[in-house]
């Protein structure tokens, strides 16, 4: 998990994170000093990672994080080198202090450090329309175009030879060589992620960022959420068409060509070489393989192995489905 | 039915009210005054409504209103103190009479009132981005941002702390407060109703508005019409992801959540505590309950009792559909 | 196959057509002049056309070209005035000759001719509002209304009595008379057709256009893509609703009626008085009849005849969907 836009307002005194959750500190462990916080595969020495799941225990035995928010019941998994910090709630405690290290990351207000493109360095370099505006923190390679009314957000990094359409907005976006970005995009906002509570949900703070690899296209009116603690990837040469929507932490592989409308849950993993035909739905937290062709229309609600072809709702097998369907 | 916003230009004498309908009006009426339209319910003395099927039988027996747009047939629904108003076809009469009385409500054209928020009295009140644009009967709350390229059109009221994104449009909608409006949203145009006709479809007047309640998110590039004669109605702290469709008069109740790509069709009336999946649609003119579960890519055809799960096309309960398709 | 927009850069000797595709030229031939590429049945005297397979032996056996690309197997099935131009695959071939003669329709680059539009002749004609660009070889009719910040770039022809919407974007396109493209659209980028390569895949050009009928009405935030070597149409008196995909050769009959977020894949063909329902998706390559209904949420995998309800996901015959689901 790289984080190379969101600012890290730490370190914060280990007694300064319980108190933000309620807890108390004690003599010997109040002035410790947490760096960052990471998953618990990146997390590296004075830093604070979590663990709210059985299912990441392994992760957890290995974890190099000096500090682990979690539960009474999890707690042994933990190595002896990491403090437990024990709460009832997770992951609720785990996006208070994702905020208090990266408060940025919560809100997408509109970005008002934002100029005519004309008012900045890339006057000279880019092929811009009409009223271009550009947030700090934002590079872009040469031989690139921008269309007209196109916000470019604080902490964007577009390469070389890129070509942006008119009336889209990115933010919070690593964009590789050769990508175009058609119009009415919308890229790099947060996704669709939060705790429901009545009267007021409460929202997560979305860290990671999207990483649009060299030779891709996104189609006409699409979204492409930010991860929150990982990164919404879409891989080398892939082509997304119009409309279409991909969720937060989502990942897809390369050379991967998904048609008008398709909708990809939080969390999922697309391979490389994957077909997905017109409004076909894929649900979160999947795994789709690589050289896998999933039919248009088809809602996938369970992981498909290399090399498959699935079709229907719930996908399945496509020769099964059309013999069910003849 | 209230109707904050459009231009009430009656009252009119029925003898002008009969005459769009190309029928006569005697001496003993012709210059009765009839002071507005509305709905069954809602209409009172000196106002005209329409009847156009049995099933309002019960509303019919009980109206309030003076005049009534109907049939032959259904005439003897009505109370003696309520003068029926015979033709062929009811709502198209409906709509006639109705555009008759608020000739602003047919046509969405581009706002030509607007001009850009610095020379506006929310110059120094509203935090807003780059050319922002306000029309007419606007109202915006404290301490609220609106992003780049915004149109709030005529007939738009914000409440406090709210939050509109870049490149949206709204119009005719009531925010209230802590709401939260992405990017490339389009809220409060009319809706997608008309009379089929050969040649020439004939859109019928939108008089009701949308009302966005507390604590509400409306996702990227969402698009939310406006309702023909009730309004389309967002309940409290209900969150809608990017990409979703909203017809006119649809209601959503309270502390529901609605995943991308969703769609629901035209007057259909959704409950509170109500969780919608990706992808799925639901038609026009269906009561789903209190804590339903729709899962995603779902097509809902029928009404759905409180407190159930349903899955599939059509949607049923979702055991039932999960053990059909094992 | 009209081409009312895009320049021919041609004619070209044979010779350099022949160089294009790594292929030699004889003594003979080598000065012939190609004026134009189009398919069998529009080519015409010197010019070239393709043929890929078998299926388009009739027209193959009737053109007028006097040179196609095809195969060895396919070259015996084009009569002896047309020269034979063997190649390994033919539409890539095609593609690549296409945009010898047609350059500018590969790459959709922002419109970098446009100008505001109070500095053209439209000035006084057209009812516009703020930030409105026009590009060049654009027509305006009488009596026609453009919202704010919306972008006619270069190719389009707008009738008389037509309303553009705000935010929205049009190129390569003919409007005829009393058309409503509401706002967020974008009307005429080439659609999603590109062939697979790994690394890099291979755009195709795109020298058809959209043409949008009398009467017509595009609801918020739809796409239409403009055709390969044909065109997109939409019929006369046709309703299309919010958030809707139209891809590339598609073409749609007079008086039909298009619900919210219906998908039509490539190419397919939809008739007269056809009514689809919200959510509804199509493949490509369709034939769908007159009068046909398709209920919302269904996919269209196969033709369907005339004056047939179908259903259901794949779409089959209303009555026997209901039966089954019941």
């Amino acid at each position: 998990m790289h984080n190379p836009f969101f600012n890290n307002n730490g370190p914060f005194k280990l007694s300064e994170i319980l108190n933000k959750l309620n807890l108390e500190s004690n003599e010997n462990n109040k002035n410790l000093k947490v760096n960052d916080i990471k998953d618990l595969q990146n997390s590296k020495l004075n830093e604070i990672t979590f663990l709210h799941s059985k299912k990441y225990k392994v992760d957890a035995n290995k974890t190099n994080a000096s500090f682990c928010i979690t539960t009474e019941n999890l707690k042994n998994e933990l190595p002896n080198k990491c403090l437990p910090i024990i709460v009832d709630n997770v992951l609720v405690a785990t996006s208070i202090i994702t905020s208090q290290f990266y408060p940025d990351s919560i809100n997408d207000d509109f970005d008002n450090t934002v100029v005519n493109i004309i008012d900045t360095e890339f006057n000279n370099v880019v092929n811009f329309g009409k009223n271009v505006l550009i947030g700090q923190n934002v590079s872009i390679g040469s031989n690139c175009l921008i269309g007209h009314n196109t916000i470019i957000e604080k902490n964007v990094s577009i390469g070389e030879n890129c070509i942006i359409g008119s009336n889209t907005i990115i933010r919070n976006c690593l964009i590789k060589d050769n990508v175009k970005v058609l119009d009415n995009c919308v890229i790099g906002k947060h996704g669709f992620g939060f705790f429901p509570a009545q009267n007021k949900n409460l929202r997560y703070p979305h860290i990671g960022v999207v990483i649009i690899e060299d030779n891709c296209e996104i189609g006409c009116g699409s979204t492409i959420d930010r991860g929150s603690m990982s990164n919404t990837t879409i891989g080398k040469n892939t082509y997304l068409d119009n409309q279409i929507h991909i969720a937060h932490n989502v990942k897809i592989g390369e050379n991967s060509i998904i048609a008008g409308q398709v909708g990809i849950a939080g969390s999922s993993i697309i391979g490389n070489n994957v077909k997905i035909g017109g409004q076909a739905g894929i649900s979160g937290h999947l795994k789709i393989g690589n050289n896998v062709e999933i039919a248009g229309g088809s809602g996938v609600i369970k992981d498909v192995p290399d090399n498959s072809k699935v079709m229907g709702y719930p996908a399945k097998n496509i020769r099964e489905f059309l013999k069910d369907n003849r």
